[in-house]
């Protein structure tokens, strides 16, 4: 008997939902480790005092383990059976996440199209992360490339959801009863202030992380994701890698760690526009990142708050105070692994 | 000074009571690093609302979790000096541990039997765990080779205890308010249910899991076991294998989370009957597993809780689509490292 | 633009005061990877009954794990740029620190020489780590040797603060409500007593810990230390050691586990007279440790507890039954890599 199979892109009809398995209750323990595996040092997540004084009852969940929580959730269905994760985009954050807060999560099929090659598609999905009321924490949509169960089943129809380049900051959710105008700007580090933010502007990170075997499996398991390329060595020496492949998502939650260097103070991320995995990363490497500020928004009535778009590259074994990113012909530079494109929350002056 | 010496077979006398050392609080920091070193995904002990759906007041902590960390308070006084954990039997979970309880151990020597060779012996023991109410949480037999201090010492009388083949499905303590008949099917995985279970079934988990030294110690220090063979590298180089060995028990908390893969609705797991490491695992082995059905049983006056009675075998570097097991003459498959009997229960449709 | 750039001699004028970014809400989830990373077995610090037992409402977050927290938090500013952490001071634990408290910390300058080499000085702080009430938890001295930003500035004022060689123990602090008199011996391991301890005996504590690489960079994120010599093998591979380092508090913090063995009584640290990290220590190295009892102490008007002086030394890939210390002439022993003085408090029979 098989006790696992996955999907096709046969299985994935637009329109169809899938309700993932494995709720869960989000915990200081599950904080703790994201802050053991990443270094996260935003003041936010970190202290109850802190974000009390900006208007929550306690420290709320780092969003970047929110969306790798959710992200988990979704695997065995949309992802068991994928060749490739092809991006993401549309995503907000529309509710902040404590302790003792349940989450679940929902996917519908939004999009599905059939490769030339006959064997394999594209199936676009919009995961919905809910907590135990019901209320949705964060939704993105994601896309990626899987196989046919039967290469000989004819095309489905093909149905491209039509997304935006950026999250429009009108529809960003502002967190109920934050206030940032009693912030503690030498609590939360001495990174660039919204203020003296330039669109444009290139910031480098400095600091360098080396990924352990031990340490990308402890934190892809805290997700419960199960993609078997994360955790089985023996069957990957088979393959053309020959090693595990670190998870993407830990990728996401290191660069965030590292931009604190220089973006201390972008305390909540708020949207996800868009995000690509470039290359793999596998343990040994050493992650670097550096940023680009996008675009500067306001809030409509609200001058304790603004908002900035930023793009997080993340490199391996490459410090990032040359910027790598594309070439003339617009290829991503070979060093580097994440292209992250996303809304930030930050205090004004 | 010697600061550590443990018991030899000449102080295993039957009926003397141990009161293992250091108490420990169980929190929601132990319920992840355990989700986070093994993957476990298991709905019952991951969601607080699924949790009370089903009649808890919160989710109850893993009962492998559980296990491992009373087995770790007894290993000083038992094992610290032990040549082979041989076996264990006649466990029952008695009643649910939650965040906040705090775990203690005794054990009483129940056999003992000098080995032919007259350097060692065999010692039973009952370990039992209990909360801070000093009800018992767990109890449950295994027995040990340890040396003699002194060859020349003359054999002990021998006293073997009777041990039943597997737990009494009678004897089975349901936990205090438990009902399943409103269990969400869907929240808890694709596996089978228990009354298309069959018995003799077999089912592969399909997934591998390769451990890391990082991880394994992290495991077996976060039960506080201290046994040296899975901490000291500096000695293991002069063993025969030259390394450290994997805490057993983390394996059995390795079989337990793969084998979510068809045993989803096996939600809790109520008694031990049986358990043998049949081989050691070392960093670097990829762990994968199977199942079989060994029997079902029903309880008395419920129809929402059904019993199975199931054998876990778990393999290293061997993927178990084939079910790796034993030879015509009952020799155990090299790649075998755990053979697990035990009872689970499962909600009834 | 540049993210990071720390402080330079020129800029630890004596009186500076340094409000140290990151505020952190201390929790279970730590706790219980402190257990995990080292396996301590301090029954204080784990069990919430047997601390109640002894007058604290909870179990007490253990004091290295506090001391770890406070001295990460220091780091961006006082030693980014250290060439060596030289030693602590006139420390003391003043209050005890429970899951749920946030801390934070201060460092102000109390001391500044030039080397005669004029490029580089040694700077001598002290840093506070406080509660969310603004109660200092602990406070210490250290004194790192840091770069000049220019060789060509002026030689500063040297100013030498005056260190005591330890801290008078009629300025220890006694937890409020502390009472030991009910103290559970049993449940607190086999260790020595305060009694039965003699002046100058040494303790083997026997057990060794290999460290690998996730390990001790978890343990320094858990504490948000963001020296880079611990994290980047990319940056590293050019350094002397081509490696990374292991930071010394993670030492510090598998020692006093390791002094469980012998000193399981030794229930809460309270002091810090001084300590030195005499080299450095690399993944792969296993760690033991040996203590030595400098002196004893009573505390006017209790019965119920004793204050003890220790000495904890550990050394790598050298179990520590021939106490590796230091030659004729004074110097240490290649092995050795941490030499801590400290007071610990302890129950009286």
């Amino acid at each position: 008997m098989t006790t696992r199979s996955g999907f096709f892109l046969e299985d994935f009809d637009v329109g169809r939902v899938f309700h993932h398995a494995t709720p869960r209750t989000v915990t200081a323990g599950d904080r703790s480790l994201h802050v053991a595996l990443t270094g996260s040092r935003f003041a936010m997540a970190s202290a109850d005092t802190f974000a009390a004084s900006c208007g929550f009852a306690k420290a709320p969940v780092d969003d970047v383990l929110v969306f790798n929580m959710i992200f988990g959730k979704t695997v065995p269905d949309i992802s068991a059976n994928a060749i490739a994760n092809l991006g993401y985009a549309s995503g907000r954050f529309t509710a902040p996440v404590h302790e003792g807060d349940t989450l679940d999560a929902v996917s519908e099929v939004i999009g599905r199209r059939e490769l030339s090659n006959g064997r394999s598609g594209i199936v676009w999905v919009r995961s919905t992360g809910r907590n135990q009321d019901r209320r949705t924490v964060l939704d993105y949509v994601r896309w990626v490339m899987v196989n046919k169960r039967d290469p000989a089943s004819p095309a489905p129809e093909t149905v491209v959801p039509a997304l935006a380049e950026a999250v429009d900051p009108a529809s960003i959710v502002i967190p109920d009863g934050l206030d940032l105008s009693g912030y503690d700007w030498a609590a939360a580090g001495n990174g660039t202030d919204w203020d003296s933010l330039g669109c444009g502007q290139r910031l480098d990170h400095v600091d360098g992380m080396t990924i352990e075997e031990g340490e990308h499996q402890m934190a892809t398991r805290l997700y419960q994701n199960t993609a078997r390329v994360h955790f089985d060595q023996h069957r990957s020496s088979a393959t053309r890698f020959g090693r595990r492949i670190v998870y993407g998502g830990h990728i996401i939650s290191l660069a965030r760690a590292l931009s604190f260097n220089g973006l201390s103070h972008a305390c909540l991320v708020v949207a996800l526009n868009g995000g690509r995995h470039t290359a793999p990363t596998f343990a040994g490497d050493t992650i670097y990142a550096w940023s680009q500020v996008l675009a500067k928004a306001d809030i409509e009535g609200r001058v304790d708050i603004g908002l900035a778009r930023l793009r997080t590259v993340a490199a391996k074994n490459h410090p990032c105070d040359d910027f790598p990113d594309r070439d003339d012909e617009g290829r991503d530079h070979p060093d580097k692994v994440l292209d992250l494109d996303y809304w930030v929350m930050m205090p004004r002056r």
